[in-house]
C-alpha cells in the first residue's frame, strides 16, 4: 500500500464499505461521544469522518491528536447508520474505524482556527496565512483563481493566440505610476525597472511580426497602499494584435470574458449585448467613465426646463457659460424622506445639496408633484421634466446644476446609491460596457497646459490631420470595458507611425529629443516597418475578485502584502546586509522629513 | 472589406483564383524582372507572391517600395503557371496581382536583413531585436517555446495539478545564488528581494493543503552571464506534490516531459525507459551526474588487474588509500592515432595523460593487444581487462588512476569526446536518467568542514536516525533528471519535521538561531502541522534549447540581455533619476577597487 494514502477524503463511499483504507490529511475537529472519537478528517479534496473507540489498538495515541494535525490513518471502512447519513458530502454513507495512527505534522497551539467562521484580524491572516489558506473560503477563491486563469489561457489559444514571456527585469515603462526599481550590481549606480506593464514590449513583439499575443502577465506599480490594489505586483490577461480595428479587439475579447463569466459565474446572468458608449455619452448618462448598467437609471440634461424659470438658483447657473442641469430619475424613490436621505448624501459629497421633485397620488387618479423645486418652476415645466424623465406617481427625480465636472463624480455615485438603496440595481448579474471616443488631450484647470488625458501610446481618431485642430476635439482610439461599476479591461488602437506619435507628444509639450530619450527603443523600433496594432489588457485579480464576490484583493491572492506593503510571514522588505549594499555600491540616507 | 486583410499570406490556393482579395505584411523580397516586379509579402503565418506590371495603377508606388516596409494591397489572385509552381510553400499554387497599394510603415535602412541567412554580430542582433526576431529561425523558435510551454500547463491539468502564483516581490531566498534586490520606498532603508525560485512558497503552499501545485515560474538570479544561462531572470516549471514518495514524483512529471519531448522533438527519439542511477554509480560510470546516455560508453573500475602489476605507476597509486583505476572502453577505437588524440586531450585537460591499450588483427584470426600499458602488465592481465571491459578487435580502452576526484571530471568529458568521435553517439534521440542518492553534506577538501552538498530543505533518508551517524554516509531524497549530458531537472522530497531540519542545519554549522533568521517562515509554518511533500523544477529555457537545438540561451527568448546584463534596444539599466533615489533614502557610492 502507498504510503500515504490509498483514497483522498473525498473518494470513500458505500462502494468502498469493508475496505482497508489509508487516508492522509489534517484534523479537522475531533469530538468525543462518550469515549468514542469522531475525527474529520481533511484534505484538499474533502472530509472523512474517522471512528476511535477504545478497542482500536492505537485508541491512546488518538486520544492525543488535536486539531491541524496532519496524520495518517489505516482503518476500515463502514457504512453510517442511516440516520447519520450526510448527504451534503460526497463522503457522508461511510465512516472509517482507525486501526492504525502516523502522526505526520504536528501542531503547536493554533493562532487561528481553520474550522467554523470564526473572524481574525488581517494581520494574523496574512501572517499565518498558511492556515489561513486551510479554510474553506480560501480553498475555494484560490482555485477559482487558478481556473480562471487556467480557462482564459484556453480561450487565448482557442484564438489562434500564443503566449510569449516578456522581461520583468528590463527598463524604466513611463505608465503614469512610480516604478520599483533593481539596482544593478554589474553596472554600478544604474538600475533596472520592474515593468508597469509590457506596454512597449507587447507593441515590440508586433512590431517582430508576431501577429496575436497575450500573456498572463505579472505588473509592478510602487503605489500606495489601497484595499482593492496590491501595493507590488498584480496581474492583467494582457493581450495585442496586428492589422487590426478597435472592432476586431472587441470581437476578440469579448467571447473570452463572456466565457469566463459564464463558466465561473455560479448562475449569475452575463449580458451579452455590450453597448459601446462614448466616453462623453458615460460621463453625462452616468457620470463616471466606468458604469454599473446593472442599474438602470439614465441622467439626462434638462436644463431647458430650467432656463428663465422661477427657480433662480439655476436659472442664474445657466447664465454662464458651460454650465448645465441634469437630473437623475429615480423610478420608486418618490417620498420625501428618500428624497431628503439622497439630497443629505449629496451634502456629504461636498455639493449645496441635490433639487428634487417627487410625484404623489394626492387623490385617487391626481397626481401631485411635490418638493420646493416644483413649487418654484410652476406645473407646466414640471410636467414636462416628468414626461422628459418617463416618471409618474411614486418616482422622483434629482438635479444638480452648474459646469459638469463640478457635479458629475457626485451624480455618477449618487446614481449608485439611488440604484441600491431602491433595488434597481441587480444584484446577480455582470452588465458591461465599452467606453470609446476618449479623448487623447485634457487641459490642466489650472495651468491651462495641453497633457494626454490616458495613454499617450493611442492612435488619434483621423491620423494626422486631426492633430492639425483643437487638441481638445481629438479623440482617441482608446476604450475600456466597465462591468459592474468596475474599469475591467483598458486598451487601444496605437500609434505606430512615429511622425504621428511625435507631433502627437509635441502638442502635450514633449520635444522631439525627449520622446527619444524616453521611449526610444519603441520609437526606433517604429521606423522599421512598424505594423497597425491594437490591444487590451484586463485585470485578473479584479475579474477573480468580481466572481468570488470579495471586496477584498487579499482574499483572491495567495500570499499578499499587507496594506504597508509588508510580507509578516516572510519578513519582507528587510535590512540588506553590509556586503549587499557594497556590492549594488549603494548607500542608505536618512530621509529629509 | 476589412481595411487591412480578407486572408492572411499563408492562406491562399488555386480554390482563391479569380477573387479579388487584400493582404497586409511586410515586405519580404523585391525582384525586378524586367519592369515587372515580383514581391515576397510575408506575415506571421506565411508568404504570399506578388507580382505588379506597369499596367497596375500603382506601379510607380510598388516601385518605390523596399524591404521590410509594412504594406496593405488589394489585388487579384492568379493560378500560376505550372512550370513556376512552388510546392515547398502553401500559396505555391497562385500570385496575387497588386491593384492598390497602401504603405502601412516605412522602414529606414536596414541594419540587418531579415531573408536569408547572413549572420550578425550578436549585439546588433539584440539591438534591433524586433528585425532579428522577424527572421524565421527566430519566429520558429518563438512559437515553439510558446507551444512548449502551453502543452507543459496542459499536461500538468490534465494531471489534476492547478497553477498557483508566488510573489514576485518577496523576501530574501537563501538558494545559494545571489538575490537581486529592490528597494522599499514606503520602508526606508529596507529591501525586498525577487526569488531566485519559488522553494519556499510552494513548501508553504503545501502547509497551506493545496496538495498539488504547478507554476511557470520566473526565476531571478543575479549571477555573473555565462553562454547557456540568462543573467537575470529565466522559467521553470515548478511543482510541488504532497503525500508523496519519490517515486511518486517520477511517475508524475516523467509523462509530461516523455510527452513534451515527443510532441516536439521532431521525430527525435524519446527514450521512455529512465533508469534511476545513485550519484556515486553516475560519478563512476559516466564522470558525471548529469550524464549523456546517448553515449553507450560505461566505465569501470579495473585496480585489480593492475594491483603489483608491471606498470609501476599505477601499482603505486593502489598502494595510497582511496585510489582506483577506471577503465573507459572505446569500442571502435582501435587505433594507435585515435589513442594517442585522446591521451593527448586528457593532458589538454589538466591530466598526466591517459594510459591505453587496443586490440588488432595482426595474422588472420590473430589479435594482438597494443600500447606501452600492454607491455608493462602482460598479456594474462591484459587479457583479463578485454574480457572484463568486453572488448574485442578494433577496441581500444582508456585508463585513469589516482583519487576518483582527482580524474573524474576529465574521464566523464574524455568519454563524451570518445563517444562522439567514434560516433557511438546517437544525435537523434534524447536519453534520460534520473540521478538519486545524492549525500546531503560534503566535507570542505581544504577546512574539513562539513556543509550541505545541494540543497539543505531535502529530506535524509533513514530521517531523524540517520543524522546520528558519520554525515557524510547520509543521503537525501534529492534528484536531478539528465538529459543528453545537461540537468533537466532537479527535485526532493523536503524536510517538513521542524526538529529533524534543526539538526541537519545544526550539522552543517548552523544554529537553531540562524536557520529562524534564515528560514523562518518556512520553520514556523512547518510547526503547524506540516505533511510530507516534495516535487521538482526543470528548466524551460533548457528543454527549449534541446527541442531547438540551439546552444545559446538567447536564441530561445523573446528579448534577452546581452552577456553583460544590459538591455540595448530598451537601455536598461540606466541612470535613476535624483528624485527616484531620494525617494528611495539611497545614494550610489563608489565602489573601493
Amino acid at each position: 500500500m502507498h504510503p500515504y494514502r490509498s483514497h483522498t477524503c473525498a473518494e470513500l463511499t458505500k462502494g468502498n464499505v469493508g475496505q482497508t483504507v489509508r487516508l492522509s490529511g489534517w484534523v479537522h475537529r475531533v469530538r468525543d461521544h462518550g469515549g468514542v472519537l469522531f475525527i474529520d478528517l481533511r484534505d484538499h479534496y474533502g472530509v472523512t469522518q474517522l471512528l476511535c473507540d477504545p478497542d482500536s489498538p492505537v485508541f491512546a495515541e488518538v486520544e492525543k491528536v488535536r486539531s491541524e494535525w496532519c496524520i495518517r490513518i489505516d482503518g476500515e471502512v463502514k457504512a453510517r447508520d442511516d440516520s447519520l447519513i450526510n448527504p451534503k458530502i460526497p463522503t457522508g454513507e461511510i465512516e472509517v474505524f482507525i486501526r492504525d495512527l502516523e502522526i505526520l505534522g504536528q501542531a503547536n497551539e493554533l493562532p487561528l482556527i481553520v474550522f467554523g467562521d470564526q473572524e481574525y484580524p488581517e494581520e494574523t491572516r496574512l501572517q499565518y496565512r498558511y492556515l489561513d489558506l486551510r479554510r474553506e473560503v480560501m480553498q475555494r477563491n484560490m482555485t477559482l483563481r487558478s481556473d480562471v486563469v487556467a480557462s482564459i489561457r484556453r480561450r487565448m489559444w482557442d484564438q489562434n493566440f500564443r503566449e510569449y514571456q516578456t522581461p520583468i527585469i528590463t527598463a524604466s515603462s513611463p505608465e503614469g505610476a512610480r516604478d520599483f526599481l533593481v539596482p544593478s550590481r554589474l553596472h554600478p549606480g544604474k538600475f533596472y525597472a520592474l515593468p508597469q506593464a509590457p506596454q512597449q514590449f507587447k507593441q515590440l513583439i508586433m512590431v517582430s511580426g508576431f501577429d496575436k499575443y497575450f500573456q498572463i502577465a505579472p505588473c509592478f506599480r510602487d503605489e500606495d497602499p489601497r484595499a482593492d490594489r496590491s501595493p507590488t505586483d498584480f496581474y492583467q490577461l494582457d493581450m495585442e494584435m496586428s492589422f487590426v480595428t478597435q472592432q476586431d479587439v472587441f470581437d476578440t475579447i469579448q467571447p473570452v470574458l463572456t466565457g469566463i463569466f459564464e463558466e465561473f459565474g455560479n448562475g449569475r446572468k452575463v449580458d451579452t449585448d455590450w453597448p459601446q458608449i462614448s466616453y462623453r455619452d458615460a460621463a453625462l448618462w452616468y457620470g463616471t467613465d466606468k458604469p454599473d448598467l446593472r442599474n438602470p437609471i439614465k441622467m439626462q440634461i434638462v436644463s431647458d426646463h430650467f432656463r428663465g424659470s422661477g427657480f433662480a438658483i439655476f436659472a442664474k447657473l445657466l447664465e454662464q457659460d458651460g454650465t448645465e442641469i441634469r437630473a437623475i430619475p429615480a423610478p420608486g424613490g418618490g417620498s420625501r424622506k428618500f428624497c431628503d436621505r439622497m439630497n443629505a448624501y449629496a451634502q456629504q459629497q461636498g455639493l449645496p445639496g441635490m433639487g428634487y421633485i417627487f410625484w404623489r397620488e394626492i387623490d385617487q387618479g391626481v397626481m401631485d408633484a411635490a418638493g420646493p423645486l416644483a413649487k418654484n418652476i410652476g406645473p407646466e415645466r414640471t410636467e414636462a421634466i416628468r414626461q422628459q424623465l418617463g416618471l409618474g406617481v411614486g418616482d422622483a427625480a434629482f438635479f444638480l446644476g452648474g459646469k459638469p465636472e463640478s457635479f458629475e463624480a457626485v451624480a455618477g455615485r449618487a446614481r449608485a446609491v439611488i440604484g441600491d438603496e431602491l433595488g434597481l440595481t441587480d444584484q446577480d448579474r455582470f452588465a458591461f460596457a465599452w467606453i470609446v471616443d476618449f479623448p487623447i488631450y485634457e487641459k490642466d484647470s489650472e495651468t491651462g497646459a495641453i497633457d494626454f488625458e490616458h495613454n499617450p501610446f493611442s492612435m488619434p481618431q483621423g491620423g494626422m490631420e486631426a492633430l492639425d485642430g483643437d487638441p481638445l476635439d481629438v479623440l482617441g482610439y482608446q476604450y475600456d470595458l466597465a462591468c459592474n461599476g468596475y474599469e475591467l479591461v483598458s486598451g487601444a488602437i496605437r500609434n505606430h507611425k512615429p511622425e504621428i506619435m511625435y507631433r502627437a507628444f509635441e502638442i502635450a509639450g514633449y520635444p522631439k529629443e525627449e520622446v527619444d530619450n524616453r521611449f526610444g527603443g519603441m520609437v526606433t523600433a517604429f521606423q522599421y516597418g512598424a505594423p497597425p496594432h491594437g490591444g487590451c489588457a484586463a485585470g485578473i485579480d479584479r475579474i477573480v475578485m468580481l466572481l468570488a464576490d470579495e471586496m477584498n484583493i487579499r482574499e483572491v491572492i495567495m500570499f499578499p502584502m499587507n496594506q504597508q506593503a509588508q510580507d509578516l510571514m516572510m519578513d519582507a522588505p528587510s535590512d540588506p546586509t553590509a556586503t549587499q549594499l557594497r556590492e549594488l555600491s549603494l548607500r542608505v540616507v536618512q530621509q529629509d522629513n
